[in-house]
């Protein structure tokens, strides 16, 4: 398709009027092809390979090694789609998608996410998109009442976690040394998380100038929860050596076991020394939903800022990262810098999301969690949650249950963390002659020096029979091959 | 809509089963449904206010102050989002959004993003979506040729030119000092950009730690560019006070006029002093397509990183913004940290795209952009950025020809700086009146410390005759309007 405007002038009105007509009607029949490929997509997922077979380079070299000159039809685009591209994708949105954590890409998502594509609009100030900025605080705000925290909770979204703590270790050198934003990061700032959390606070460190060398990572306890007595001593030791301890980053739900760190107590602790408390519940957060698991998210109303992740375990697809902050003047203080062509609104209504962060532009996120919160409703969020978490729970009755595997670490939520009582290459073994069929997708993680196979349950198709296919497949890898595995 | 199961238990398979085919039946309506809705958007996108006309909370009023406890249906969903949010949406895809810079979310994108959402695979890794990594570095291949550069430059995308720019100052740090990453920011290094360079560079030095303080504005000449000279003098400057200088960013296509930096001389300068040269072609880049105005990208080669945002003039919607760096291993040697539960791919062919950057989740944005790409091809691409570039070249002839108005500054591109010769807040005036008909949307800029009207061309669907409305809605506010301002 090419509109209709030749070298270094442009068509008539009547010919522009053409073209557009072909361009829409063109759009209308591959939009609803697509509809009818994605419906079907979702209804035979569960037999397709959730892995891709295939080598680094299999999609670049199947692919043209320049772009085409002149342009080609939806058709052809999509049947190299289903021919080449496909064949690639690893399925995050498969039943049987059990690694890292499992997420869902549900179909109102889908739709925000046509739609505001079509938009296409911008909301980096209020006036360059009014309902950017305040359907992102509504859906935020909804969110905020649902798992159960007051309204002095400000949020928006970015686009990943990494980028939320990011944003929350910028805060808390912002209030340490508000000098720093003209002077740069001071060399003696010092940040504690556990020696389970997730790297991208490390990364954040880094990224703002603090330091790798300044990040502590604070030892845990035998379920792998930050020890709050270790991380008293920490912080009084770094004070001592003249340091300035800024900044706490406590994990509810880490990535490897899901463990929830005792929050109260490091809360106590952050108030103490007067540094910024971040919470990273990228992906527990929309457990807090459910009454009978709110009790994660005790201590959390002490915390300055907090991450949850609905493109984890909330079926937004990614990415849709939403941050909360009690302190928005200090994001602000941190980020704001207003160009001239921008000026700030005066009314206290009229967010400038710009303000609050490093990504200038703001797609319109909120227009997708805002089509989930609705269509699911709270109370069919809340059943997926619970059976989530109950099928983890039977899983780990399972693997408790003989004397083969065993379990290593309790199971909140919804990740098992197992293992075959054996070697770590016969663990490593395991995963992958599983993962080799195609069937289902287990990712491993490291717990006590040891290789672990992690079961996480997150998609909103997964049944207890998608489930127990792991179990069988464990168990057959175990039985049938354990002579055989290549080490 | 809510999933089979119920309190902490689950459903049986033929319950699950039944859901699903409900979910998927309810989806694939709703989707259709969705496609005639943009159909028709597309089509009557011309007649609708381009800006809303609504008080700031107006929409936060307008929704129900807290979520939905039980799910809601798609129509329920899709006559909400008609009756409240689109009059709040500004219309950044109408052919008379002339404001900021205008930009297009295409067909073709939309059927990327739809197909995007539906899988939800994340490429964080290259083994976590081997489809993702390998087609972001096809499709940014495919634009690096055609924009004119040599494959020793390794592309990635991130989500805004804010992020972009912010990592490539990153890698300055890094370069100049490997330690920092460690060590945390040292605060005598110094970074160097125009007087009329986007703020984004601010804003990304503040956030990496270096402080507003080690950021050098150099003077513009007088048609808005770098001056190459101020430049080695401030460098000189520095050296001498022994700071560090490390970073320079020169802007081809600057966001007030458009203005294309000397990259030639500021190469050479950046290359006497070893400092990474970052050239923020986020806008004009696209140009670099078409022969006669790849010279805007004359000198670029020498650069260390470029970043390029088909979100703003390549027909994709937000957010896309691609980051080309030559020194891929610094990018790397700054931001990777892999997790044990991410083991490293041991293939040169398989890059975890996590390892370059901050944000670990990387959303299959490449799609979109493979969609684009396909289906305008080269030529139409080209066909469209000359039909831009020649309409902005004949309105400013239209600003020159007359007695009423002046041209503030040159027009190389889409962009047309031009102002009523009269006071400031006349032109304010002009543009608030011209913007209240809800026909087009101009924003201004201030250049020379006067009040500058700005007409930036973009959208696939603008004609000559959308553009010829601003000049005759603005000659209109002069003539009929001006005596009765209100200042």
């Amino acid at each position: 398709m090419q509109p209709s405007s030749d070298s270094g002038n442009f068509a008539p009105a009547a010919a522009q009027a053409e073209f557009w007509q072909r361009y829409v009607e063109d759009f209308r029949k591959a939009g609803h092809e697509a509809v009818d490929w994605i419906a079907k997509y979702l209804s035979e997922l569960s037999d397709c390979p959730v892995v891709p077979s295939m080598k680094p380079g299999g999609l670049v070299d199947a692919l043209p090694a320049s772009g085409p000159v002149q342009g080609e039809s939806f058709d052809a685009i999509l049947a190299d789609f289903n021919r080449l591209i496909m064949p690639a994708v690893t399925q995050w949105n498969h039943p049987r998608f059990f690694a890292y954590f499992a997420c869902t890409g549900s179909t109102p998502a889908i739709l925000g996410e046509m739609l505001a594509a079509a938009l296409n609009t911008n909301g980096l100030h209020w006036k360059t998109s009014p309902a950017v900025a305040e359907l992102e605080q509504v859906t935020l705000g909804w969110l905020r009442q649902w798992m159960g925290l007051a309204d002095d909770w400000f949020g928006i979204i970015y686009d990943t976690a990494s980028t939320s703590s990011m944003h929350a270790i910028a805060c808390a050198r912002e209030m340490a040394t508000p000098e720093a934003r003209v002077n740069g990061s001071h060399p003696n700032l010092t940040l504690y998380t556990s020696a389970q959390s997730h790297s991208s606070i490390e990364k954040g460190a880094i990224a703002v100038g603090m330091g790798q060398a300044n990040v502590r990572k604070v030892p845990v306890d035998a379920e792998f929860r930050m020890r709050a007595g270790a991380l008293a001593a920490l912080v009084e030791q770094d004070v001592a050596a003249g340091l300035r301890p800024c900044c706490v980053v406590a994990t509810v739900g880490t990535t490897s076991t899901t463990s929830i760190d005792p929050v109260p107590q490091i809360a106590a602790i952050a108030e103490k020394h007067n540094m910024w408390l971040h919470v990273d519940a990228a992906y527990a957060g929309p457990a807090a939903i459910v009454p009978e698991h709110r009790y994660i998210f005790d201590g959390v109303e002490r915390a300055h800022s907090l991450v949850v992740n609905p493109h984890k375990w909330l079926l937004t697809p990614i990415d849709l990262s939403a941050f909360y902050t009690r302190r928005p003047d200090i994001l602000r203080r941190a980020f704001s810098l207003v160009p001239e062509y921008l000026h700030p609104q005066q009314d206290p209504r009229a967010h400038d999301l710009m303000d609050y962060g490093v990504p200038l532009g703001h797609r319109f996120r909120a227009l997708k969690l805002w089509y989930v919160l609705r269509y699911f409703g709270q109370e069919g969020i809340q059943q997926m949650l619970r059976s989530h978490i109950a099928m983890a729970k039977k899983f780990a009755a399972l693997v408790d249950s003989g004397p083969e595997f065993e379990r290593v670490a309790p199971v909140p939520l919804s990740v098992v963390c197992f293992r075959y009582k054996g070697t770590d290459d016969e663990n490593k073994a395991i995963i992958e002659s599983v993962n080799a069929t195609g069937r289902v997708f287990l990712s491993h993680t490291m717990l006590n020096g040891q290789v672990v196979i992690r079961l996480a349950i997150g998609n909103l198709a997964t049944t207890w029979e998608d489930v127990m296919e792991v179990w069988t497949l464990v168990k057959d890898a175990v039985k049938s091959k354990i002579s055989n595995f290549k080490f």
